[in-house]
């Protein structure tokens, strides 16, 4: 039962390992493997692949679709101390991690020399690079800089057994074979286990300006975003708040966002950078103009860094803060920005139908509405039957749209049933073929991704 | 033996689709189908596959590593005639194009929207949207805005017996299931045959600016890119000709780049973007000041539109400039930026070791140098024996220094047999499962991207 030093099998550990961020599900798995080096992994996954044991690998264990739960038991690999930064290349703009590493870590140390990783997700501070990975992760800048699978160059893996895969290079470019690189972003730990990855790199953008818009109602915030980024203007971020989540994350942060935000319906946190700041000025007036066109009727400039590190804080903060108020079920729906008014109205619609009360906020910039539904005093009978039909609903909405049901948290264990909304038949069977070929024993993290 | 309207038999059509850009190999195909509608093309790939006919599909026949040729006979299918965009969605800043779009039709049509499609091959004026997807296209933007692979959101496409399949959305970011759309960017017309893809549109920059600078020889040229970029400036093309590229181009196009050129050894061709003139006013002779630093003894700054695209025009020519001027093979190496005056050493060396000489050019900002060996009075032997010797060697030089084998060309019919350099067995095997996943009978552009 424990072959090695490094596979824990307590009750405490199994019970740390045994859950992520989403909902309040749990899975205890049978033990809990802690390699501290890529051959201490590789034993392990050909120890288990022998044995027949499943294996899930895990980041920082934060993740929203239940990824990482071990949901058929067998092991859990958590790949916590595979995390080293192992080489900055501060002249061809890359940096070579393994994929333990905390996001916010990496962030840090590239920044350090004058780097920047873009991707920032709003738990950089608990998820890790292999996590961010195995789901495409997005975060707040993803509308200026894309999303995690752009920073991926190249990838070292195992295959179910052990055996090593090598994807990509240490290139901006590359056309050499199929891609397995971007096969493996966000295969949510399916396919392969991830232990090292290239990540690009940019130049770090000199100047960051901040500003916070607050709008009557939600819908008038949603619609200001499509004139802002038709303006020509490129933000880092643009974010959208509704009145109750910024409640829920002042209550639990014990902190106000500013003075009479309460007044307002729907807020947009919007932020530009680069290297001329009189150019980011000059964006942030106009932005700040065509909001008010737009509806606005308030804005405030973050004037100072720890402002501005508040503003974010608060933002950061509201995934948690709803998460703590209660059993809640969050969805990753992502549409064109100009759906998202109409995304909205149609949730508030579900909830007055099906009894809900919901929490919106999310990147709305790149058209990704976090949409949370409350448990609240919902009997268990709505909230295990009616809630995931009106979940349902919602989807099919989205895919009308030209959207699609996960924008950045993946499909992992909670969304799979609704895999069959976005793909056909065939799809999801080519899907299935490709598991296959890399996983023929169904042995990383069965029952994920796949719809049964 | 001509089972629909389409498709055509004659010697002289034949003729035409038996080659592309590659070298001056031919492969006749039994006959070209030329679909007008997405029902024909679907028709003729049911009815190939019933007959299994190998299919090979066509954009605008322009590729480098032979991806086109029909090298186990059976049908072409050109896509020429699927050459509809469908619609440009100027508030969600995406456009749906059918693949047999020439790719500048599209940036015209979108730039004529205020919008801008970035990719840009230097045969854009020829080549489709289909063939850019199929080989991830790079071309002279990629330093900035990134390849092909990252403005394709989703895809719709045929497996090979004509079953329709959909990837992706019209949307920035997605993580819901395995990445199809990625799989299929850069597959080669291995996998599937896409037929319509949602391309991520940017806004227009509003200002270009353009400078060529001239170096008193090739290896300082490629010496200066990398101080240009640990600037924080982040310019949108950085191009590199050796004098003798510069001539070919010259001498094809009966016009000369500027007086003096001919007296440098290596010239940098670099060009900023943006909104906002001052900014990329000072980038330039920012850059000016470096490449100065770094051994510039000239610089010109194209003064109006019409210089600016004097100088691209005998850029984008040196491709077939070379090619005019007798038998060729074009290497497309990729390497990290630093590494690049190693690599021209290398290729010379090479050169005297085997008698060759070799023209070399390329988009230098992201370290992907093209280079042309050419024929000229090498005998058979040499040539059909030795030259492919020399590029294995360059080959593994390029890998051992964390490059590939094809940063934009792909590897088609003429790097296959390289292909093992670059990857394990392993690595190899699961491409080849991949294959058979989506192609179990091998009919979809057989003999292409994986080695025998």
């Amino acid at each position: 039962m424990r072959p090695f030093a490094w596979v824990e099998t307590s009750a405490e550990i199994r019970e740390l390992y045994s859950h992520d961020w989403t909902e309040d599900l749990r899975f205890l798995p049978d033990a809990v493997a802690l390699p501290s080096t890529v051959e201490e992994l590789q034993q392990t996954l050909a120890y288990a692949y022998e044995h027949d044991i499943p294996i899930v690998p895990a980041g920082g264990r934060t993740g929203l679709s239940g990824g990482m739960l071990p949901v058929k038991g067998g092991w859990v690999i958590s790949m916590e101390k595979l995390n080293r930064i192992l080489h900055i290349d501060t002249q061809n703009l890359y940096a070579v991690v393994q994929t333990g590493v905390i996001t916010q870590h990496l962030q840090e140390a590239v920044e350090a020399v004058g780097l920047f990783y873009p991707p920032d997700p709003s738990s950089r501070g608990s998820c890790t690079i292999g996590g961010n990975i195995a789901h495409n992760a997005g975060g707040v800048r993803a509308v200026k800089y894309g999303t995690t699978r752009e920073y991926v160059l190249g990838l070292e893996a195992f295959l179910p057994d052990g055996r090593p895969i090598r994807t990509g290079a240490a290139t901006l470019k590359n056309s050499t074979g199929y891609n397995l690189t971007q096969l493996l972003v966000g295969s949510e730990g399916t396919l392969a286990v991830i232990h090292t990855a290239i990540l690009k790199l940019l130049p770090r953008p000199q100047y960051v300006r901040t500003l916070l818009l607050g709008f009557p109602d939600a819908r008038s915030a949603v619609e200001a975003v499509v004139a802002i980024l038709q303006n020509g203007i490129l933000p880092t971020a643009i974010e959208f708040m509704e009145r109750d989540a910024v409640l829920f994350g002042e209550a639990y942060l014990g902190e106000k966002l500013y003075p009479g935000t309460e007044k307002f319906g729907g807020l947009l946190l919007v932020e530009v950078d680069g290297n001329h700041l009189e150019s980011l000025e000059s964006d942030c007036f106009r932005i700040e103009e065509i909001a008010m066109e737009r509806g606005a009727m308030q804005s405030w400039f973050a004037q100072t860094a720890e402002e501005r590190e508040r503003l974010w804080r608060l933002r950061r903060s509201l995934g948690i803060a709803v998460k703590s108020s209660g059993p809640y079920k969050e969805e990753d729906t992502v549409v064109p920005r100009t759906v998202l008014p109409e995304l909205l109205d149609y949730v508030k619609a579900l909830g007055r139908r099906y009894g809900f009360r919901s929490v919106c906020y999310g990147h709305v910039g790149d058209g990704n509405l976090h949409v949370n539904i409350l448990r609240e005093n919902l009997s268990e009978k709505v909230w295990r039957e009616e809630v995931p039909q009106a979940v349902e609903e919602l989807f099919r909405f989205v895919i009308s749209k030209g959207g699609a049901i996960s924008g950045e948290h993946g499909i992992g264990w909670v969304q799979r049933r609704y895999m069959p909304l976005q793909f056909s038949s065939e799809e999801i069977e080519l899907m299935r073929q490709l598991k296959r070929v890399f996983d023929p024993k169904n042995l990383l993290n069965p029952g994920k991704l796949l719809p049964d």
